[in-house]
């Protein structure tokens, strides 16, 4: 029997599930809420648990198994040590480990969320055919995730692909969640993006198709008024294609990847956004012509569960 | 008989040539002239021939020979491919592919010379005891070299590494040579800070032991002065160091290495260019306490060599 693999992507409201065969065909996904009580202390065993019962349903031995792959919202160190995980109450453990032990010791491998979501698009996604890529998710906040040659670059403390705490914005007031003042995630987020429709409708008397929506504007709202070629929308995505731009050159001068894989709900704007910033990040990277292309994400939530599974390949 | 490997380092006036044991330790170095005419046909048989010289004067065979690694002043594409090394006339060539044949077959590898330079520091260098760093090469221009798990981010275009590029000043009006305005180059090279220099001087009136230089004033005497404690020239120094620090954070948040290697001319400044830059990159770097240490480097012109021949093991 060909083996299969697991992937496991935890929030901080429910744990996704996933059983893949190895060459990437997903076979069955479920979902199981997160016990966040008592410090996440239940959330491994309810994970293991679930999946034995899925496993026996499907008529797989653990020993057909290759290894579970787990993301978990918060930073991981190489060797899967976890010291915070906000979201879930945990604090100071190795959840690869105790899962692990849990699944009677097959290999499990573990990530932060926002890189295994970047190795899940890799390998069946936006960035399919390509080993290098650097994924962005416009979310509520701005997460990446860098891989070079089909691997994460997790970084020795955890910080790699943090792209939305790069400081990219001078003139920038407020401070960022992270203690910074200027981040990327400030202007390029779902939240940014709306803050700084707020700011612009403030800042003049213009007439808009933004106004209808007051202070309650989302980004959706700001994306399709814009498209709808309204002239202070498009300002507003101006000034965040400006920045996205400029971020993605700057990740460029640094690892060169092959193509920038834009997710999150702010890409649901699709080609508007990419054709958008793919010219900024065109203009700040006059070095050279030949560079990495924008692809848009494509397998949404489930890009986690994919690049977990994928870890352990 | 212990296996040696070779060091080659590739330059527009002389070739740098070294013979090292495997554990990093130099034997022998020597140059040879870089012949540049006819598109620079001569190059790699003078490396050759010099090489083979060289090992039959200190008793060493081909055989013992684990392999040759070359640094190159241009992208080297995965393959070892080259399009285009201005400052060698070569154009459309598999330079590593050419020696190897030169040298009775024996494995060799290429790279672009600022990432061989990085592999070199973090091999037996100011990098020394880590894997991942990242090198910032403050000379003429500003150049840079990733080094992640101890082997070079090159980039799927060359492009890995090229932080002197990176845009992080937008008031900046003149171009760069790249074609870009506002690269780090512009503003952190001995050239940049020269410029900087100038633009302060001719800014204000102050007095400052920088203007017995006037507009002949190089990196060192800004440096120089502003050690002394001259007031403009710390002005200058404040300039470079937020633009050098922005730059760190910014690919901290990409790949998060263990340490910053700052190497070339400018960096024999020594603590007091790197403590101001630790303040800087600190100011941009609020997401964490946890992060890259700011290293010198320490091999100056040899780096090349060291860095060539850690490729091939």
């Amino acid at each position: 029997m060909e083996k299969k693999c697991i992937g496991i992507d935890i929030g901080g409201t429910s744990v996704k599930l996933g059983i893949f065969e190895t060459n990437g065909v997903l076979l069955e996904k479920w979902e199981v809420p997160t016990r966040k009580e008592e410090n996440g202390k239940n959330i491994l065993p309810d994970v293991a648990a679930s999946i034995k019962a899925k496993l026996q349903e499907m008529g797989i031995a653990l020993a057909d198994v290759a290894g579970a792959g787990m993301g978990v919202p918060g930073p991981v160190l190489p060797d899967g040590f976890v010291e915070v995980c906000v979201n879930l109450g945990w604090r100071n453990m190795n959840p690869q480990k105790e899962l692990s032990e849990l699944l009677d010791g097959i290999p499990v491998k573990s990530g932060n969320d926002a890189n295994v979501a970047a190795l899940g698009e890799m390998w069946q996604g936006g960035g399919k055919g390509y080993r290098d890529i650097v994924m962005v998710t416009l979310g509520t906040g701005v997460g990446g995730g860098v891989i070079i040659d089909e691997r994460i670059i997790a970084g020795r403390h955890g910080l790699g692909g943090e792209i939305g705490h790069i400081h990219v914005r001078d003139e920038e007031t407020e401070h960022c969640n992270c203690g910074g003042v200027g981040c990327l995630e400030q202007v390029a987020s779902a939240t940014g993006i709306a803050r700084e429709a707020r700011r612009k409708m403030a800042a003049s008397d213009e007439p808009s198709a933004m106004r209808q929506f007051g202070d309650k504007i989302n980004a959706k709202n700001v994306l399709d008024c814009a498209k709808a070629g309204d002239k202070l929308a498009n300002e507003v995505m101006k000034v965040v294609s400006h920045y996205l731009g400029l971020a993605l050159s700057q990740i460029s001068l640094t690892v060169d990847p092959e193509a920038f894989v834009i997710g999150g709900g702010v890409s649901r704007a699709g080609k508007f956004l990419t054709d958008m910033v793919q010219k900024d990040y065109d203009r700040f990277s006059t070095i050279s012509s030949n560079k990495a292309v924008l692809k848009l994400a494509e397998l949404g939530n489930d890009a986690g569960i994919y690049g977990a599974a994928r870890q352990v390949l």
